[in-house]
Parts: structure tokens; C-alpha cells; sequence
């Protein structure tokens, strides 16, 4: 249940009101990254995490702090767009805003696109949501800072900090959040990845472009166990293809992080089984020879040492896809 | 320029097409999370990112990569929806492929709904670009594995296991992208935050709701500095709201992280300078109102060492930022 | 500002879910006249009417109220939607739900389109509001009955029950605050219609139908000064376009109710004016050949029995045409 | 079957092309509130409304009339937007209309959004879509208004008159056309509403605002039976929940207006009934009470006097909510 | 499989950048007509055409190269975008692009519209395909054409000089590609039309209009066997409804064009038959009113010999409309 | 002026009504190929054809057929629909139309999408125009017959025979319009393309498939001019990208047609000419690299036989490449 006080949470002061100015901020209203998405995404998110209380009470506690201040940055916009009721030209530049919505501040972005709920990212499940919305404080944080830059109005000014300082208080405890679920940076869901193919970083740029830009190297190749890969289109051997098995029968599908705290939506063990050729016996072999393969790996990780690991599992004529 | 090779990536074999499976799949191909969206975001961010050749580079490789799961995807997705041509009643429960469409794959999600450049996530901030990546490769993840927990056709499975990899391997690429910028976590673009205020956790959301929901602790609410703050409405003292100080003039604005690595399309300092009026002794004024402690903090805010003051302001030093 | 309470505005309990109806629902949360847009539209036109702190405050408590009955019919959604993560046939069915969102509720319609504001309906125009809110109310009210018809289970019912009584709630008090503004139910804004033409209803469908229909007469083409006037296309004379003149001089623009009490957002007197040609002679001759015509017409308003404010307006000898 | 004879139904005469208006002319184009909107709406609310072939002539002749104005509206912008096609500055401020429409006048509204057919508001319940129309009326009368506020050209201005006087018109009508079904204002469709839980207007916003605004009263919280209830979180008892009776089986639901002339689309009594438990007892018996009650009820309304209706309604062990 | 190569397939170079320009440009990047919807329409159209592989093999050729027209394009945006980064002004009149990007390019159109592949004309039919893709191309080449009239930079106009050639090459392939189809330009899919009321060019716009506009006669009303056909709105005999016969049968069913080479996704023959009622008494009744006409046209229809009753309908006075 | 007559184009009737039947034939009302986008395209491009007024006598006729053609289709969803209103599982497979709309015709396709303007394809370049309409004639045609396949109802079946035919009929009127315009079927506008680069088949997709396909030549490859010519990145040389002359100055840019008839919205002469930098030198130097190089592709063309003004076009010494 829901309480409105009339009083804002922060005091909206404008100096010289500023029509391109409140057309910017529209951004923040009914844009992408703005407090609309911000309070639906959290609040929805945080409705259907019924399994996990205590974050559900996070995703609400921000979501309706998100609410709050779409209506500080709905007034800071009503101030900069007064001007619109009057002056004949800001209303030229402006049709929208003045002639449907005769001058007040509306659901839509900075070009005047309606606010749409395809800019949510809910997916159920928690810690891919509360990655989501680390993205998504970012993005406003990045947001506001640029807003900043283009006024000179102090009370405006203060307002929007207060605004983007709020993002990156956020920013913080969703972070803590998703560190509290102790889950490995790289494993979202239940279901393993196949080891081999996963840390084969795939170049498919190359050459020289006409902005100095080359074939280059970086930490994002050789990092958490990766190596770069050649194309085949430029003459390399291509992805290790045959590495893959998806496994057929329910219970051989490899699983991830058994013991991790997170709840999950996909919830593998319940969708109903169905008979499955026999491929059992493939699929456990192969399956053991991973599992040994996968402690060693965890060991090199955590050493920090993903390249040796990668030369294990990749290695090998036993495999014969 | 692109190339196209007509080998698929991945060779996909269908045992048993499923029409209503591939519909599911149309997520991956025409939906919020999947491989148009994740192509276009990281080629796009990719085209704008300049002044960081070797993420640019890193960038493209994926975004590449992502286009050639889009076909791969379209291809199953054109497999499982074989027999729409052929069955009246598959054909009846999916109208706009097969009556729209002709039966094949089409530019839409599993419901219908065409593809939209509003799912995308661009900012042209490359740590935020980083973690917006990071989330979309989180949610392709979680997409595959529901995707193959619905399908028991070995071929499909082992093509939905390839991708699902693929996806963890782009998340170790981008994360280890986003560490070699060496920015603190909470650190986006420039301007530095109000330290009082970005360290209150606001509790938006109070009482006991009916399904054994209360108002809960977590380390997200003590985490970095944060410490847990009752709302007014709740009986508490609220946000403190007065701690907050923009600084109208240009030089005075708080920068943060100097020395950092990565690239800002933020451009605090090329922004033409317009002059303002003194409002120094106003704001000051403002202020005054809300202590001690804020009228050190602008001090340090002018002397650019925000780290103390966060110290400071977290308290204690036990914390390890 | 917003605080929300975890404790339900109404207790949800769901007998047997049933995720088709799950589906159904969806229209009341993310549909065209669902809750949020219930809740968007008002609490918008709320922050936007800054001349009447009144029915502002009217705008607000309901605004706020349909955000607490979103979270009500958010929660009887995720119950009749649980069978969704459990049963496969239950997720074919509906993928977008289950593959992207996880089996949790989303800001979608029961066919599953994104919310968008453009379900919005928002003017500025207090008096116009309120007209369009009531509509809101009735459409809500409508979908919520036909809800109700397509289940058996008790708690969904009385949830149901709860809402649809509370739509009627602020058709009622969304109509007291219209009727309290004192304003003829046919004047809207401060411009005059022109007398003659806003009194002919014009036949522009004719002839005899393959379903019955056929040229039929109603009090709506008789009622508050209303004749029916023939096509041209059906051998009458048309409308009488000789009839208007707009009047290009700000100062002679015919305005309507010079007392009323609301508010208007259209400020015909604070636009900078133009300059305007000559153009008084030419109009004049134009309106020439209708002038007795209007006179004539006015007389048959008489008949019609227009208001008295009407009669006013389109006789008297003040205006100058 | 349609018709189209050349002649506009009212000539536009444009003296001094302004593509800046000719923009936001585009509004009552392809805009939300204008004429496309409201020929379709009325036009298959008209083919849907099979059960009364008088309302459906009416809304079949006003639907086909906004045809006629669609026309003229786009005769109008079209010689506004002339000077896109040799003025450069002009072009490049209407990048849509120039490069990709080539000049004319495009299916868009004043910021180029495609019109869509999430503008519509059709039910199928004629009461319902009368109130629609009657508030889309309303909005394209004041958008007319100030069309013609930012214009002073004077053949300009006698269009848009006509075209808003039009408007006022098809208010008159629609308004009749509601009237001579003979419903209560606050009756729609078939169901009851319950009693005592109508009439409580709750106070959802609080407190005292920025910019003036406190908790007010109002005609709204007294007019049509209803009286003001706090809310819990201001320290008041909240709504009468306990009152809510939906009563699962089908006979025993609430019907308001047994001889209203209006039809349905809801259909109460036709939808095939499913067994329902044995609460058919305990419904009656409450209903019957409620039914007496309902009469005092309304004696208590004037009164103000709610609480004993509230009391009996939710008292009485039988219902265990 | 896709592989991107750094180097642009147009080298582009930007004299003097242009916001403006680069706002009107990117209706070629995420506008209607622009490169990524030709991209997607040809490779997806490609994708799904798996019975002719010849032409598979086209459109997967042009699609890969409007991919890289979508790059080069795209590099044209981000130069002339480029004030955006340092130019208050020019963010100011562009704050989507600005604050929300960043300043780069985004997959909107010219004023800021998401892309959608509601712009993509996909039917799986090869030669209706190729019909769109002719009408796409030549769509294209006349944006690129306007835009090219828009600048004057030398570097500039090559680029677009460059992309407006290409559309024309793929112009000609596309219309190659048709014509070896060897379809008569009227066939579309299997199915034949009706002889005589496909020849009946109906004069649904009459009379005089205020443009100089008049009821005109053109070849479009006497080529390919087409004659005039006036309305019964405007006195005429109307259509030769009578004339129709569809044939409930599937046998019965018209077929066109036996040997035809192109493949079809519309399958008439492999559609499960359904026993239909024997409705063929009722139907010949129904048609009784039309006359022998339309006895000897179902005798054609029965020996599959549709193209005598074509040439009948085109050719002699013998039919009496 | 638009008039309605009662009486439908084609008289409806249907024996078995089919709710799911219903929402496959929404493609054509609702759809992006449907009745209304048909009726939309045609009639807004007539009325922007101000300089062709017996071709906008041909969009008007044609665009208010498809007016009339709505209305058909459109009751005979509604007959389809008819059960939704009594059937509880009909409706539950249909919640938007039954639950928002109450049963009955929506503007939606067959999956509950709103029409959107997007579907439509308004350029104001009258034979590009009607390339869209040839192509948007060829979609409704494919999907009226694809539709037929789907029924066995012999009223239905005649209903769409009947639209279906139409389709075709105005194929015809369409193709006779740009026949007559007599235009070369390659010559888009005013501004020529570039000699030879247009002529260049670029072969951007090549290897072997996994369905069979490979590199495949075809018609489409030395039709009109065309030859083919290999991607650097398959070892070819590439595009002759030297060729392009873009031609900075207003005079000197290539003129094609100089003689036709159409007339054109790009207007090249009339937009004011800006003073160009000398940067012929340049031009020219950057050129001379390719100027062997293109000689010998004319003669390429010649032997590829283009059409006699192709050739004059690209040769004779007025042109300075």
C-alpha cells in the first residue's frame, strides 16, 4: 500500500526557468533510464522475489524511493517549462508539451517518445536483476552528471545532485545485495556451461580501420581463464564446436553452484520429466571426466591461473563429437 | 564491413520440431534479450566508442559474434516452426507467423511484438556500456537455460547449450573489460557525489505485509559506507536533505577520480563556460542550516580530495573501499 | 513522496490459480485501462495542476490509491500465474512470461504489449481531466466486471469485488469535483464555437445495411439545440460553412464564459500578439451571406432550449463579427 | 461503404504558410486526440455496437464526419509545410516530414511518433464508449483552442474554428446519446458494486507541499454518498475491506439496474457456470440483508453516518475474510 | 556466420560536421527506409527462403552489404554529431542523442524514434519478397538523393553518393531476380482471382475539389483488361458482386499459373482437408441472380483453365458491366 | 468529404463462425499488411500528389476502396468473433479482445498488436510510391489467399475471394499508373547514380551451408549491366570505390531523366545553393587513381547491355569523373 505526502522529498527551487533545459530533464522523467523505469523495474522485481524477503524488501525500499523522485524531477520540469504557457516561440519548439498537454510535464522522453514498458529489465531471477540494476543505476548516474553540465541554475544544480547522488547510494546497495548472495561473478542460474568453448574469446573483428583501429590485445582475452580464438574467415581453426554437449536426459544436464544461496526461477528439477533416448551412458562418462577437469579448474581460478586449466580441458583426443 | 559466411557457427539439428517451442525461441531472436538486441548494443557501442580503440575492438568482436548467433538462433527457430505450413491447428495458434510471415522466422518476440531499439542500452560511457553489458549477457544466460529446460530434442539442446555458453564467455570478456578501466565501483563518469547523503539507505518500505514480508535487515543497508535512515513518514528524521550542495560555478563542481582511466563522453571541462551570478553567499546560507560537518565537506569538496571525506563520512576504519 | 507499506490495501488469497485468467488480469495491471495507467494519469494531471491546490489534492489521493491497487492486482496475478514455473504446458503457453520474466508478473497486457504512455490521457485542462478520468473510471469499472465473469474462485472474487467498487468510488467523486467547477457541460476552454454550425448534426451515414441498420433518428440529433442537416451526398445542403468566422484579431476572438471558475491551461490573453493584415473587410464580406442565416438559427437554438449563457453568446449585439 | 467526393468540407485558405504550425497542426492529424483517433474510435465502436442500431447510426455519422476533417486538417498542414520543400533551414528543422516523407503530411503527430492504435479507447459497452467519447470530445475541443491561440492567420484560424466547433457538436450528440439510455451516472454494466465500501473517499495524499498545497476538502468527499476515511498510515482506520462480498456463485451475484435499456457486452447470465462450493447460503442470506440495508444505507449517505452499515457488513461470523 | 573487418566498405571523411545533418542522417540509420532495415529485411527474408537457394544466396549477398552500409553510414552520423560533445547549443536542440547517449549515434530515425521491425516487409513469399525489396531500394535511393541536396561537403556527398548508387545496383538485382521467376506480373501465390470483378476499376473518389482536382481518366483504368466501374454513391451499377465464387472445396478451389517456378509458402495442397457441408446448392442459389456469366465462369474454374476466362475479361465486348 | 453508406461493398455472411478464424483474419484489418494500412498509404499519399492530379484521382479512388474493404472485413471478424461473447474457453484463448474490447473488432493484428503508422511506406516521390503500393497490393494478396486455405466456410471464403480479387485489380491500376509515368525502371529521382560502381554485384555472402546452399550464380548477377565482383575478404578486389564522384557544387551533380514526366519532391534546383570550397583539385586528383579503371567498366557495360539512356548517361565527355 502506497502513502503520498505532498511534500517533496527534496525542494525544487529554479531560478530562470529554462524550456530546453525542462525538455532535457524529460529524460529522467519518461526516458529509458529514468525514474519511471527505475521505480517500476525495482518494484515489480521486488514483487515477484517472493522467495527471498529480505531482498524484496531492498527492491521496494528503493523502487518507492525511485517514485519519490519522479515527482522531484517531475516539478523540477514543471518549473523549467513554464515559460511554455506564455511565450509564443518556447511553444513553437515545444508542440507537444503545449498544445496536447498544455505546458506541464508529461510521460515521455526528451524527443516527446511515449514512456514504454520495454524499457524494464525483469527476468525473476535475482541476481541477474540486481546486476540490471547496477547497469541501471549507472545509467542514470552517468545521466544526471550530464544534465549538470548543461545548467547554471544553482537550485537546479542541487536538486539534480541530490538526484544523482541518490543513484549511486543505490548503485551501493544493490551491490552489497548481489555480494550477499555469494555467487561466483560467472554463474548465473543452475546450469552448467560447457568448459572448453566457454573461455574461447572469439575475434571476430580484424583487420585495420580507417579510425587507427587494429586487431588489438587485451585483459578481456587471456582474464578468468579466456584465450583469444581465430576466425575461421581469418584463417584460424574457429570455435571449438565439437566441445559442446547439451545433454539430452534431465538429471545429466550438468548443474552449477549446487550449494549457492540465491533462489532461482527456473527451478530445473521440476518441470515434469519426459523420456529420453538412452545417451546415459555417453553423457556420464563424459560428464566424470568433466567434473574432475571442473575441480581442478575451480583451483586454478582461484589462483588466478585460468590458462593452464583452459589447456586441460581443451585438450585431449578422448572427445568425439 | 561485414562478411558473411554461409557455414552456421553452430550446425543446428532438429530431432522433433515443436511449433510452440519455437515460439519460445523467438525470444532469443526478435526479444528484449536476445541476439539482435545484444549484437546491436555492443556494435553500436562499439561504432561510438573512439577513444578507447582496444575496448572499440573488444566491442566488435562480440557484437560480430552475437549477429552470428542471430543466426544460428533463426535457424533452429525455423526448424521447430517447420510444420506451421503444413498443420492447421499450429497454424491456427500462431497466426502472424504463419498468415504475416509465410511460416518462417520473423523480427519478433515470443509473443509477437516486433523488435524495438528501445530494449538497447547505449550511453556512450564505456564503464557504464560495460555494465549494461554485463547485465544483458546475465539475462541472455538465464533465457537460455529456461529455453533449455523446455525442450528434451538432443539437437536443440546441445545449439541452446553452445549459445548459453557463449554468453558466459562474454560476461568474463566484459567484466575483465570493466576491471582493466580501474575505476572504483561506485565511481561513474566525473562529478563527484554529496558524501553525507550517498551513504543514507533510505528505508522506503515499512510494516508486515501478508506474505511474511516485515521490514528486514541486510549488509546492503551497512555495506560501503551506507547506514540504514527512517523515513518521515515512518517517525525518522528522513534524507539529509540539507547536506546536499551543487555548486553552481563550473570550477567549483566536485570531480572525482582524476586520475581515472577510462574515458568520459561527459566532457565536464569543454562545455562552455557561461558566467553566474554570486550566488555563493546564498548557498553558503542554505547550507548553513545543516551543520558542522557540511561546511567541512565543502571545504574538502574545494581542496578535490573526496577521499578523506568519504572516509569520513563512513566512518570507522574497518571498511576496506 | 512516496512510503509504501508491505500490507496489502487488500488481502489476496487465491483459491485455485489458474494462469489463463492469470493472463486475463494482466489487463488491469499492465494494460490500456489498467491500474498503473489509472494511477500515471492522475497522479500526472495532479503534479501538473498548479492552480487548483483542491482538486490537486483530488487527483493526488486517488493517483496514489490505483498505485496500491496495482500492487493488489500485481499480487492476485503472481498467485493465479505460480502453475507457470511448475507445468510445461502452462509455459508454453505462455513464454514471454515465463521465458523472459521468469513466471512473475510484467508491465504487459494480457496478450502481453509493453505498457506505454499512450494510454495516457492528459491535457492540462482541468474540466477536461475530469471528463477523461471519468471515462477511465468506466472502462476500469467495465473490464473488472467481465473479469469477475470469467471466475469462480472466491478470493479472486472478492479481490476483484474490492477493485471494481472502488473504480465506481472515484467515477463519483471525480464527477462531484466536475460538477463543482460550475461549468456548462458544453464549454470547454475560453473559445467560443461559432453559433449556427455547432448546432447541425450532420447525417454522414445513410442507407439501408445488411444487419438491420438503417437512417435512424435519436434525441441525439435534437437535443440541446441539435437539428439534423442532410450531405450534400445525399441531395441536402451541408453544413452551413459560410456560417464561422474564426476572427483573426486576438482581442475580437469570441470567448466563452467569462466567470467560469476552473482554470485554464490555454491562456488565450497572455500570448504575445501579432500584428494582423487587414483582413477585417474581406471576413467580413465572407461572413455577409450567412448573416442572416445565423440569426434565424439562433432563434432555433431558442426552441432547443440552450443554456442561458448560450443564448448570450450567440445573440447580443456586442460581438463584431 | 465509403464515398469520397473531392470537395473538402470546408475549404482551406492559408495566407502565410508557417511550417513551424504546420507541425503543431500535426497533432489533431496523426496525433492522439485528433481526428484519425476519433474516426476510428467512433467508427468501430459503430460496427461493433450490433444490439442498438440507433446509437450505431450516430456513431457511424460523427465517425465518418472526422473522416471529413482528417482531410481538411491534412489540407491545412500540407499548405503550412510548403515551404519545407525549398526552404533549407526549414527542412532541417523537420527532418521526417522532408527527407522521408519528401514534404507532405505524414501519419504522425507534432514530434513525428507514429500514431498508433493504443490511442483508441473501444469497449463494446456502449454507456462506456459514450463517456470515451465525450472526454475525446473534450480533449480535441481545447486542443483546437490552442491551435488557434498560435496562429493569426486568419483563413488558418476560420478552419481550425470550424473544426472545433465540430467538435463541440459531437459533444452535444454523444452527451444525448448518453442521457437517452437512461443509467444511473455511476451504474455501468450489470454488476453491484458493494455498499458501504463505495462511498469512502480515501485520503491517500497527506501533508503539507512546496508549493502551497495541503490536505484539502472538497465536494468530491461528500457529494453521491460519499464521506472521507483515513488512511492507516495517517493514523486513520482505512477502507471498510471487511465489507468486500464478491460472492462466488453466479446467481448470487450482486446485479444493479435490472431494466436499464442499455445492453451489455458483459453477458452475466450467458457465460457457461462451473460448479461452485456451497456458499450459496451464507451468500443469500447476506444479500438479503445487504438489501435492506442498502436503503438505510442510503439515508445514512445523507446523513454521513457510514459506520453502522459498515459494521453490519463486515461483522456477522459467517464470512471469515 | 558473420565476420566484420575493421576497415569501413566506404571510407568516409567529413569536412565540416553538421548536427543538424547528422540528425537528418540517421533516418538512414534507424529510420524506415534505412540500412538496418534493408539489412534485416533481406537477410531475415534470406534465412527463411530454404526451397530456392539460388536466390537464398542473393538476399543473404545484399543483406551482408547493407550491414556494412549501416557501418559507413553510421561513421557519417558520429562525424557530423560531433559538436554535440562540445556545443551547448547544439545539445540542446538534440538532448536524446546528447544526454541520454552520449552523443554518438543511436538506432533512432531523424527525430529520435526507436527502430522497429514494424518497418520490415517480410511474407516468406519469394516474389511478393522481391517486390518489396524493389519498392525498399527505391525507396532508399530517393532519401539518399534528398539528402544528398541537403549538404555541401564534398566528403559527405561522396559517402551518400556512394550508398544512393548501391541501392540502385540492388535495385536491378532484385528486379533480375523477379523477372527469372517468369511470373506474369499479376500472379501472385496459387490461388486465381475472379474473372470480371478483377477488371472493374471502381471510381470510389468523385466530383471537384478545391485544388483544381477532378474526376480523371488514366491507363490505370483501361490497361490490362481494367475498365471504369462508377459507384452506386454516384449513380452507377457498382461492382459485379455476384460474380464472386470463391468455392468452398478445396479441389474446386481456382489455381493459377500450374507451372509457375517460383516456390510458394502458402502449400494449398498440403493443408489437411476439412469435409465441407454440401453447400454447393446454396451456393449456385446464391450466385443464381448472377446470371450464365457465372455458371460458365465455375466451369472454367472446374477445368483449371484460368487463363481463357482472363483473356475473355481483358479482350471483347462481349461482358456488359 | 467522406460519405457512408450502410450497405457493406460485400455482403458477409458466415455459416460456422471460428474465434480463432477471427483473429487470423485481424492480420487484415489491424495487420501491417491489412485493409486500413492499405486504405492510409494510398489515400494520405493522394492527398500529398498535388502536382499529379489524375494519379491522385487513382490513390483517392483506390484508398477509399480499401476504406470500404475495412468495413467488410471487419464484420466478418466480428461474425467470427461472436462466440467469444458466450464461450468462456474462446475467450480465455483471447483475453484483449474479449476482456478490453468486450468481443468485438479491435484495431489490433492477430496477436493483439495496435496498428501503428509505421506499417505504412509514404514517400511523396509519386512512382516510388506506387512501387510501395505494388508491393503492398502483393502482400495482401498472399495473405488473403493464405487466409482462404484456412476456412472451409463458403460465405467466408467468397467474402475473401472477393477482397482477394480486388487486390488484384488494383496490382493492375497501380502498374499502369508507373508504366505510364514512363520512367526507367531504374531511375529514382533526378540525381544520377555513379557509372560504374552501380553495375558491380558485390558478393558479400559466400562458402557452403549447412542446408545445401552455396555461392550460386544467377541472373541477378549480369542482368541490366551487372557483373559480379568478389569481397576483399573472400580475396577479390572489392568495390571500385574510386569511382564514386559525389560532386560537391549545385551544377555539376549528376542529373538523370531529364525529360521525365513525374514530377518530384526532391526539388534539387530550388534549395539555395551554398558557396562550395574549391575542392575540385582534390576531387579530381583522389579520382585519377580509377580513372582506367572505370573506362574499361564501361565498356563492361556496354556489353552487359544497359539500356540506351544508361549508356548515355554514364558516357559522353560532359562528365569529369
Amino acid at each position: 500500500m502506497y502513502h503520498h505526502i505532498k511534500k517533496l522529498m527534496y525542494t525544487v527551487n529554479v531560478g530562470t526557468p529554462n524550456v530546453g533545459f525542462g525538455n532535457m530533464l524529460l529524460e529522467q522523467f519518461g526516458g529509458a533510464n529514468g525514474e519511471l523505469a527505475a521505480a517500476m523495474q525495482y518494484t515489480i522485481q521486488g514483487w515477484n522475489c517472493v522467495d527471498d524477503l529480505e531482498r524484496r524488501d531492498l527492491l521496494l525500499d528503493i523502487g518507492t524511493e525511485e517514485l519519490s523522485h519522479l515527482e522531484v524531477v517531475g516539478a523540477l520540469i514543471r518549473m523549467h517549462l513554464k515559460p511554455l504557457k506564455e511565450n509564443r516561440q518556447a511553444a513553437e519548439a515545444d508542440p507537444l508539451l503545449r498544445i496536447a498537454g498544455g505546458g506541464g510535464v508529461a510521460l515521455v522522453n526528451s524527443v516527446g517518445n511515449a514512456w514504454t514498458g520495454d524499457y524494464l529489465k525483469i527476468t525473476g531471477e535475482l541476481d541477474v536483476d540486481l546486476r540490471s540494476n547496477i547497469a541501471s543505476e549507472s545509467r542514470a548516474k552517468i545521466v544526471y552528471e550530464r544534465l549538470i553540465n548543461y545548467t547554471d541554475d544553482p537550485g537546479t544544480i542541487d536538486t539534480l545532485q541530490f538526484l544523482m547522488t541518490r543513484e549511486v547510494t543505490h548503485l551501493k546497495a544493490f551491490s552489497a545485495a548481489l555480494e550477499s548472495l555469494e555467487k561466483s561473478p560467472f554463474s548465473i542460474g543452475r546450469l552448467a556451461v560447457t568448459p572448453v568453448i566457454v573461455d574461447e574469446y572469439f575475434n571476430g573483428s580484424t583487420g585495420d580501420g580507417d579510425e587507427g583501429d587494429t586487431d588489438m590485445r587485451g585483459p578481456w582475452q587471456t582474464s578468468f581463464g579466456l584465450h583469444p580464438v581465430e576466425s575461421q574467415m581469418n584463417g584460424g581453426k574457429g570455435l571449438s564446436i565439437g566441445a559442446i554437449d547439451g545433454i539430452a536426459g534431465q538429471e545429466g544436464r550438468g548443474k552449477q553452484d549446487a550449494g549457492k544461496k540465491a533462489s532461482t526461477a527456473t527451478h530445473v528439477d521440476t518441470v515434469d520429466p519426459k523420456p529420453v533416448p538412452k545417451t546415459d551412458a555417453q553423457q556420464t562418462g563424459k560428464q566424470a571426466t568433466t567434473d574432475d577437469e571442473m575441480v581442478s579448474m575451480g583451483a586454478q581460478h582461484g589462483e588466478g591461473k585460468p590458462t593452464r586449466s583452459e589447456r586441460t580441458t581443451s585438450g585431449g583426443g578422448a572427445r568425439k563429437h
